[in-house]
């Protein structure tokens, strides 16, 4: 028998407390603020939204937040997820390159989101809050949302944008299999929803639509929490989880890292791969932290780093981040997930101060390296995780170029068995590659808030 | 924390042996006959469609059969799988019966086939065979194979019934990402194919004639070999992997099981976990295994131990088996995996000696325990395996009445991630139940052949 394939933990050896990037920042980030007044968002603020344990987790600088054993008895159910050596892609790049990949599609929804989902329906749970609502693009945080909150007994009502709600009945019987309710936005449900019904009967809905559906039905709705699954400092803390857990199996495996890679939409996958490796990038500069982002949405690689808008129709507190404009709709690639205009905060924050870098990739690029990992490694890939397999086969390709053997480590997010018409369409030759002129790109950011 | 929620085996516990139940049966098995001649089928006969190595596993009585190296390298991609302590659904059934499951779903294809689909296109590729063809109807062996003969290097063809070739694209496209082709069934490319469609060119397809074109594919082609999912007995070798990992499993839990269940279609996934708890059984006559069977397709509970055709067009051996008659078309309930005429000649041995027992259940109730499955547990399971959920919880809920604390534990076989359309069903309540009159079976099998 060869070597170690997968390297495993026990329930024993999972965290029990969510890792803070903040106190390792070289400089705090700006905070978020208030669209009307300008100034900094403050408790009472979010308090109708969220309820206040997310919110102080939203703005703590102690380096650890406990996990409560509640939580820990939930993510038990699938955590620690493996860490798996590539082996088989090694062999087929012909690389010294050693390749490991951390396996988050083990979920009980294929997916790293429930890991969020899961503390976020707890904590509405201690706190009086019976139901909670959400939108859903492709559906893996709607699916996880709804997977949470029928582990604590809540009511979950889910806005899932129009078009996708045609095109993905897989995740939303899925939801529906959970006991949460799902309606497509834009719906007849909410004013906002009657609104964009009322000038576009025909409307295929957007992310941005479907946000403002689920924070109004929160709003008037005293029981009711709004949750979000990307972008947000405690979201990102949540998915913390993973990084930490990678830290402990890379000792396991007796390796040190040289290159990190993780796919980037709205930021939470790669904040939690790998914040918990930024004390060791500050001591160690030569490890790089790599966040993989589509070349149709190009937010780190080629956004403006200012205070913009996190919804389309500007409701949303200003957030201090990389953005390509909050009037920048992506083209239609398959990584659905990663088509954000924004960047979390703290993503961002890390790429200003040198901490990470960022890479762009066609979705046909993505989609070959996935190909190639289904042959080898036996997982069909998430359409977002391969942007994170892509960028590891190129290092793993310098590697034999050079003949250096790198330790390169990436996040496999989440399987791909919900995304199969993507690769339909990839197969067939379908699949269009976009590339932006820089002045359309200077033209989305023209009308950034004056802050 | 609570109690252990899941007990992992490292890959160092992999069992490195197949285990055979021949020798513990108390009386052989009658042998295949061939279909002309009526005399026991031999080696040679097998010969042009299979692997020697397979065939020599077909008729071994040695108690256990090594697992090559090469075969656990792939192996060990995922297993050892979890088994979970079902500690929600026990607190959902308010039960004092402790409930187990074994988790097959966590194979790159979701369910146990890949564990004989790897040897089987191992031993090809030693024998120097580098194409394999196979059928498949919703498509999980289809995918098992292609997956495993993506590891090797071979050509994998798949014959997919018509109806699901459109109905399941989900699995007709992770099929092609592993490299393999698949052709809806009748084709045009065999001649079993060309002369259905010739008399009925508006065809849905059925297993059986998919059979035949992939058995012909194989036949006229000295480079290819024929590969079936289930059914014959190295098939279930091959299975027991399973099952001998539960054993190491239990005893981490410090558990001994009282009943023991999984669905049941052609057997394997039954026989492979069953079957090393047979020597126990023997010891133990108190210990239950339960065959979980549809209602709609009741081979072992209502069927005729006899001589049969394994296919509808008569072209296999005749196998000493439960039958519903090879002419029997069972209705369409949603657990296609267990439309199966015939039973595992294995499996059917067991229950004739009273090693195994069998429970048929309706498909509505099945889906319902699903889905409090996956409210509890947080899997949506393949249709198939709700068949064994459905029993562990009527076995859980007679403790309930009785007080009495069993164990029990079942073989969750599959995810239902390629399903949700059949959970849409359920949910919308549009499934039917079906219930045999006794002529209806008796007429079933009038026809069976004269042995």
């Amino acid at each position: 028998m060869s070597e170690t394939r997968k390297f495993l933990l026990t329930e024993k050896d999972l965290p029990n407390a969510w890792f803070n990037v903040k106190p390792h920042l070289l400089e705090q980030p700006s905070p978020p603020l208030h669209p009307g007044t300008l100034q900094p968002v403050g408790p009472d603020d979010l308090a109708p939204l969220f309820p206040m344990a997310l919110i102080m987790q939203e703005v703590t600088t102690d380096p650890y937040v406990d996990i409560p054993g509640g939580v820990l008895d939930i993510l038990r159910m699938w955590r620690p997820t493996p860490l798996v050596r590539a082996s088989n892609l090694e062999k087929a790049l012909d690389t010294p390159a050693k390749i490991f990949f951390k396996y988050e599609g083990v979920s009980p929804v294929g997916s790293h989101k429930p890991n969020t989902a899961v503390p976020q329906a707890y904590y509405n749970k201690q706190e009086g809050r019976p139901r909670v609502t959400t939108e859903t693009g492709a559906g893996q945080w709607g699916c996880s949302l709804a997977m949470a909150a029928a582990q604590f007994g809540l009511e979950c009502d889910v806005w899932m944008v129009k078009v996708s709600y045609g095109q993905k009945p897989g995740r939303r019987t899925l939801m529906r299999s959970f006991g949460a309710s799902v309606q497509a936005s834009p719906s007849t449900s909410t004013n906002a929803g009657r609104a964009v019904l009322a000038a576009h009967p025909d409307s295929p809905g957007s992310l941005g639509i479907a946000i403002s559906e689920a924070v109004e039905a929160a709003a008037v709705d005293p029981n009711a929490s709004y949750c979000l699954g990307s972008v947000l400092d405690h979201v990102l803390l949540h998915q913390t989880i993973v990084g930490q857990e990678v830290v402990k199996q890379l000792e396991m495996a007796g390796v040190v890292p040289d290159i990190m890679l993780g796919c980037v939409g709205g930021g939470s996958n790669f904040g939690g791969f790998a914040f918990p490796f930024i004390p060791e990038k500050i001591k160690r500069p030569e490890l790089r932290l790599v966040a993989c982002e589509p070349a149709a949405c190009p937010t780190i690689t080629r956004g403006k780093y200012a205070y913009d808008f996190g919804d389309l129709a500007g409701l949303t507190p200003l957030l201090k981040t990389h953005t390509l404009g909050s009037q920048f709709v992506p083209p239609p690639v398959h990584a659905g997930g990663l088509r954000y205009h924004g960047m979390a905060p703290l993503v961002s924050a890390c790429a200003e101060q040198g901490l990470i870098e960022a890479a762009s990739f066609q979705q046909n690029e993505c989609f070959e390296a996935a190909i190639l990992f289904t042959k080898t490694e036996g997982i069909l890939p998430a359409p977002e995780s391969s942007h994170a397999i892509r960028g590891a086969v190129v290092e793993a390709l310098k590697c034999k170029e050079s003949g250096e053997s790198k330790t390169i480590v990436f996040n496999l997010s989440g399987h791909g068995y919900f995304d199969t018409s993507s690769y339909d369409a990839y197969l067939a030759g379908e699949l269009v590659d976009y590339e932006y002129p820089e002045e359309a790109i200077d033209e989305a950011m023209r009308d950034l808030p004056q802050v």
